[in-house]
């Protein structure tokens, strides 16, 4: 099973990063899983803009995101709650990946995880991240973990100490490995990849 | 595979119930699975009420539907916008299935459908009726078939007469077929309901 | 000004009717308002069904309701998350009021608050049951309120005893209530009236 | 009353610019009210990254749309349908303009428009849009007008010829002015943008 994981969000030392990467962890320990780790700062791209489209082509580093994503089963992506909903980088990047034809994303699953310092932990966010990758055909695990007040449920090494959402992360991902390793594809991508290319 | 079928409206002659019967008829002629059909008419059950469900107990028509959901693979549910959002009658019935413990809907794949007489066919409605689903820990298809129109897309029979909707009916129940089928758990159902049940 | 206030939510003794009650509370002491209050227990209504509509006609209590709806200028409603949404409640008493004609809601004021024993305070469920208010024509103030820990923040005489939270739920009514009585409408309900009753 | 209009969309040319002009035609011609038109692409921002944010500081063109921002009493925002969400574009902007302290969104009034080639004219997108704008506190107008199929419903002189459309154009656009004219505010600008800068 290959997993790309990556944080909806630029900052060096994102608690999205860090959360992205206790994720990684529960995957080595418990599955015996490598993720394929992306930071998003090492692909910088412009935002979405049509006539960048169509007079320079979709930027190369799309294109090379393009491929890790088509190169894996699954995704692991920790996100931010920006203004209630969806971190604008995510949106930017699905927006740039939905004009790679044909979709990287379409029949992928995905997992979705948030940490934040509120009392919700950016739910709200999660919720309005579903729906983009629904809308390119992304199999979205309908569990997702909210970390809430990560200033205190990480410690100073950047590792997540708080054991209840520790319990949390490793049970999610128990059961998101679980379901996809029951996938057993035959017929589906060709379908699936028609369906997210129509109008 | 068992797929539990029936519409999120109650009205005799609903389009919701003509699309989930469409819906029904490509199951048996492209895949020869009998789906077994509900008409929430059957069911009557009242407005969700704590005070009801303390002293008198979840209602029967809620614990039978909660068997046969149970009892299914798979859901397709048609369902109607009512005010921009989920049909009230589907959001009750949620609302009253996820009182029964173990919940009936944690771990089930649910295709979603609709139709109506506006030009978009009830896909904003449809977009709202996934996230009480998700909640309750179901796989909601991401692709869905909002059939815009509806007085004409469906002939006097009751059977929907225009090509292009018959088309995309048939693609995503091949699809979604597809990916039930290649579906097969081991050690998920377990952990499923475990976060399921999770406040 | 009149305000019209109520809970989503039918069980007596709910967190969200002794919410409400605390913005009464803030409404007279802070602004001499008394607020119109009604129990949706004492307005018995079933599931919404066509049927009904078109066989026996709206029920009564609807028809009760909308003329407390349309007599105010404001609404203030505090309402339970039920599954990551709308309470049903609140659902099927808006999907019944949107066929009275004209419109009792269309062009209200409405302020939404929720409380729960969750750490987002169910904030997840206002963002979903803001929608079908707007769907109707309702202003729907963008602040809320959503009162964390429910089970602590409220004393055993049923009043929030939370500062924090109080403090919070004082500054929105003031917010709210200076919003409100800043609109003048000369042309306006109308214009609104037409434009909620297109399809 | 001074009114800022624009388009979420970058390109030259866009269905979306078009429709925002269209707006401002019926401004002028039916209110005799001149909007401050601003095109995004005179203010190029990077995807937002909080590195930059910290080291950098928040980009000139976002201090100068905040400003613009900051002097009109309500906005007018046509914007595209991408992925079933929000325009990247108008999210990355939203996400900046969220860093300026204090908020140049608060308490403004908004009214959103959109087109598109579907049938749906790019509604869902819209339900999208009012999230990010209302948790920055702006009071986004429940009525919205998505003009659907945009490519037959404007002229090759890139003006709305659709007279259903025009008409529903004008309707909004008297509705939404009468409503930004018949309030005064006397105390109320503190207190919302309190409400907004609180986390």
């Amino acid at each position: 099973m290959k997993i790309l994981s990556f944080a909806g969000a630029l900052r060096a030392g994102s608690i999205s990063k860090q959360l992205v990467q206790e994720a990684g962890r529960a995957l080595l320990e418990r599955h015996g899983i490598v993720a394929d780790y992306a930071d998003l700062k090492d692909y910088p791209f412009p935002v979405y803009d049509t006539d960048i489209e169509q007079n320079i082509g979709i930027p190369d580093s799309i294109l090379q995101l393009a491929l890790r994503v088509r190169d894996a089963n699954a995704l692991i992506i920790a996100s931010p709650e920006y203004n209630g909903g969806i971190s604008s980088v995510l949106k930017t990047l699905v927006d740039w990946l939905s004009r790679v034809k044909p979709s990287p994303l379409a029949g992928k699953f995905l997992l979705l995880l948030s940490a934040s310092p509120s009392g919700s932990g950016g739910v709200l966010g999660l919720w309005h991240t579903r729906v983009p990758f629904e809308a390119c055909g992304v199999h979205v695990f309908p569990h997702m973990v909210a970390v809430p007040r990560a200033q205190t449920a990480f410690g100073q090494d950047g590792q997540l100490s708080d054991e209840k959402s520790q319990k949390k992360v490793n049970e999610i991902i128990d059961a998101f490995v679980a379901h996809v390793a029951a996938h057993h594809p035959i017929h589906l991508p060709k379908k699936e990849a028609s369906l997210a290319n129509q109008p």
